[in-house]
């Protein structure tokens, strides 16, 4: 099955990224959720909610436990969501201390935390990835940066500039964006807790104490829970097209000028109808992910429209738009630490 | 790697539809493409443009041919698309017949016409649906249309109506959208065929006629090359959306139904935290596969600014959104016809 | 008030289409609604529904009634459509007559069909336009065609084709768009008319005649009421996309052509900080109008979801946008003729 | 000309915000434009860039000067943006101190300098209203937020929570919003200013000094030029559509819960069908405003893909979209105003 580009088995060479699209799979959601469980049970089991053999006995699962990925599609199919035969399996597995798994809590809490510690990685991918970008573009500002370049504004020749001085252009949004991305890594996405209904009102006046020793422990931001609240998801979404636009823009920047001939780009794409040709693909590739996310965005815009205390139609959409926004601007990351790899000349000399 | 919910391990359950994902798998694609090439070099060699022989040598290869997926995939990274080196593939595989396979075409001719190929496929799937969709409202029109059911206009109880009423309004848009789909299903979805630049240069005064049966070999359309015209690409995207759209204002209608009592839908989905709660979930997911595609029409619409004579951007960014548009849409006939089968009651009979 | 570009002072200058706006101004919309409404009367009037002289009185009503514009917005925010304080005003005027004014109708049934009288009239002014740019592009042919140009496929100089084969692949969309836009001129598109609940529940078994003669009326098509059914609002779009998304194809074209100067542009725009400069303003303009309304088409699909009988919330969502997609279409339409007529020069003759 | 819902003569007063839209208007835009010039003259003055008697000259003419609008309009169409013709009428009722005027400066820094004047007047209007409605929903927890509510989950009746528990929902967004609008109304919005290729190329070693001074003159943060770096842009219109997306959710919510008969919402819209009904207008216009906002967000995050020192076609396209998101997030603000002192009962109190 092949819907999207990203998992394609050829096209994700040219549009995908593994290292991304690892955190979006099954198995990492899977993984984080049962961490989520762990750590739900181990801080149940100080406060006396469930007992401490019971929270044993589920951290011992994540090394034994095998789902029954069919299972899971058929009951996913009829609720909803995964979690409510996820537990049927986890709980069948655990025996006795199954009754004291996923104490108050509900599917949204750890669906949502679960998409939390995975954006989380995502943040740290992404800053070391734009980390890494700043760099080259200094490394190319050495090299190329003195060299004139006529400047363009409304698609026409303005006044000379350096190369320097597009390239600075180039890095300030990437500078900008890893503040921003490791803010969110050191704790601070939120962890979703709110029960059935919001109110986590199986555990009495421990709530505030549950909610605040898991975000802790799963090194997440405490803060009430959030269900129909998606403002946090519209920001990451916001970042995530930042990040691909401010590539995007380098992009087409670059395809102007292999263009115009004012950068010479290594190891271009060749054409099955003219062999003699050099396209600057990875250029525009760098603009098709930018304007692919800057659609996507508006769809979790739609989603702040979340009725009630948990909306079906609304989160269900979020599931549909993020983990693809997320790899596209993993890729775009990806692709433009290639582009800029294959940069063999820049700017007018003469 | 699962970054669509359509090619989920488990989402894909409640959210995806084999069917129509299977029209865009790779594999289907890769077969659309070699069907596309017989068929030029069968056209050819009755031109007398390549020899008999050859044309012969290439139908041969539909039984034999085994792509190197990995080196499709490396060599797309590099091209942009996989067509240079699936034709090296083929050529090899060929041997001296394989100078005169893809003659005096470009990828995006292959690639374009695969499309158009699996897309009538998906024309005839969802006609064939969307007629039974409109079959079992007739069925429950029959068994409940009679009943009363209070109208509701601005979200408020406005005149009674009967339950015929509100189903006729969901039945129109079907019938509707058959028709366009009927048309496009026969014959009504263009070849594309131009060659490196659009002019068929390498065809001599034997393009049109070229062309003209191979349109007609591969029972498409025939008309100039459309390399930087993609109106045909809006057009099927905003239809899709159209499937999903009106199928979401039925689940909208029916999720609003059954909370107020006047549907009673069977077998919906558990709670993890109430089991006592069966949820409207088809009704809902619905709605989000309206919702979805109606962000990403936008998408290719952005498409339409399709620079010069093929423009790598644009043309890619229609790969990251069609085939998900037509698998939402293909969701949408299916899940719909699931949700309608389960309808226990309709209207207050009182 | 100046809170869209297409009303502003000085913007409209560059942005604007006075003739196109005129459709859309409160004016226009009061004029075809009072139309409606004189239709309706006479119509009833022949099947006995309203007394002749009623019918006769309401006809002249368009001669003399001012409405009161504060109260029509006063009331407007009240209850979200103009009509209920349109008709008290309308009722007022009429005195004894006023009683048969509006009979069996709907505010909605008035609104939307006061919108398809004036798209109507907006298909008729765009397929002029398209008509023209046509035949000016026509005209360069003949002027330019046979000069050479280097084709250019993915940013990068690809074979050589001449300024004829550019031109043809600008108009081909044109002429498929004045197809589509003469058959909605032509009747095609649908009147509005249901009543309270979509169900001309007031008019007896005289529903059915009196739409059709309405329809006729008004040039419009007969179908059922489509109250909750918006295909026909996201068609409209996708059109007038199509319009400015094919203009912008043009524009990109040839600002690429300007910055390479395969195109000399006339009368190019000045800048603040560079008197030198001459700017190709309306072809970036004409890439501008096409992502915009690429934007809004993804709104009026969202509207698809129009819950119930008539929800206020997906409805007034297309009078935000469709009004300014409308008028996109038409500005790209001005600019081009404007664009086109300053072309001094195409390809290199060399 | 009635191109907008929030300038149109009837439909303004359902949708409109005047506050909001004053911001918006032409003599706004040209009012900030002068103090951005005098602020300039003043600042350049005393670096020794201009004389001092120019700089005073300049400072008066916002107490004299009358623009010619057709001339501004008609220079708008041919140049794209309205400064190169504003400044030569400033210049004109300048006389000798004229050639001072604008020294070093561009279009673009005038006019994307003036809109973040103007933001930050938008940032402190939605500040306090959003203070105001935080402060209102406080008080409605203190009327009704006791009284017990079914709390719903997919559009199921859950588990009973209390009016309070919604309410706090509705809240903590407004409360979050705030700290965001009071960040860039506090010097946090940036100062466009780099000549005119960004490099400020007129003002030799004097740039920053000069930047910095004009800067902390307009109460804006000081940074580098940003004419082709668009995230603050992006990130604005993020905002604004959480702010309406915020109101939407609690609009949706008021919707449903007065279908339900859990809220009493007094002075709701009357029918020109059914003269009984009483329709939640409000509630439902929020959630218009709010998809409306969803949809253009899309449209600022395509213009990062912002070529070279300036693009035309991308930061055009700003210009028809953040005026209306902004006025949207205004209305929507005053609409939810209304609403919730039109809020009757809260919740079922049995």
């Amino acid at each position: 099955m092949t819907a999207s580009v990203f998992d394609h088995p050829f096209l994700s060479g040219l549009l995908g990224d593994p290292e991304t699209a690892a955190l979006f799979s099954a198995q990492a959601d899977l993984a984080a959720m049962l961490r989520i469980e762990v750590a739900l049970a181990d801080v149940q089991a100080a406060c006396g909610l469930v007992p401490k053999a019971s929270a044993e006995t589920i951290a011992g699962l994540a090394e034994t436990f095998v789902p029954d990925m069919h299972m899971l599609a058929v009951a996913t199919a009829r609720d909803g969501v995964v979690i409510p035969e996820l537990v049927r399996q986890w709980r069948a597995a655990l025996g006795e201390a199954g009754k004291d798994l996923h104490f108050g809590a509900t599917s949204q809490d750890v669906i949502d935390t679960s998409l939390m510690l995975r954006l989380q990685s995502l943040c740290q991918l992404l800053t070391g990835r734009l980390e890494r970008l700043e760099a080259n573009l200094g490394q190319l500002n050495q090299k190329f940066g003195a060299a004139r370049l006529m400047g363009h504004t409304r698609m026409q020749a303005a006044i000379e500039i350096s190369v320097a001085d597009r390239i600075v252009a180039w890095q300030a949004p990437l500078a900008e964006l890893q503040g921003r991305l490791a803010h969110w890594q050191s704790a601070g996405l939120p962890l979703q807790f709110g029960g059935a209904a919001g109110t986590l009102d199986k555990l009495g006046d421990q709530g505030a104490i549950v909610r605040s020793q898991l975000a802790q422990r799963l090194g997440l931001a405490d803060r009430p829970q959030w269900h129909a609240q998606r403002a946090i998801i519209a920001d990451v979404g916001n970042t995530l097209s930042l990040v691909s636009g401010s590539l995007g823009k380098i992009g087409q920047d670059l395809a102007l000028m292999a263009q115009s001939g004012t950068a010479i780009i290594g190891g271009g794409g060749a054409s099955s109808a003219m062999p003699h040709k050099r396209n600057p693909v990875k250029a525009e590739i760098l603009v098709t992910l930018a304007r692919f996310n800057a659609v996507q965005v508006a769809g979790l815009h739609q989603s702040l429209v979340h009725e009630q205390e948990r909306s079906g139609a609304a989160w269900t959409l979020e599931w549909l738009l993020l983990p693809q926004m997320a790899i596209a601007a993993g890729a775009a990351t990806r692709i433009a630490l290639d582009l800029l790899a294959s940069i063999e000349a820049l700017g007018q000399a003469d």
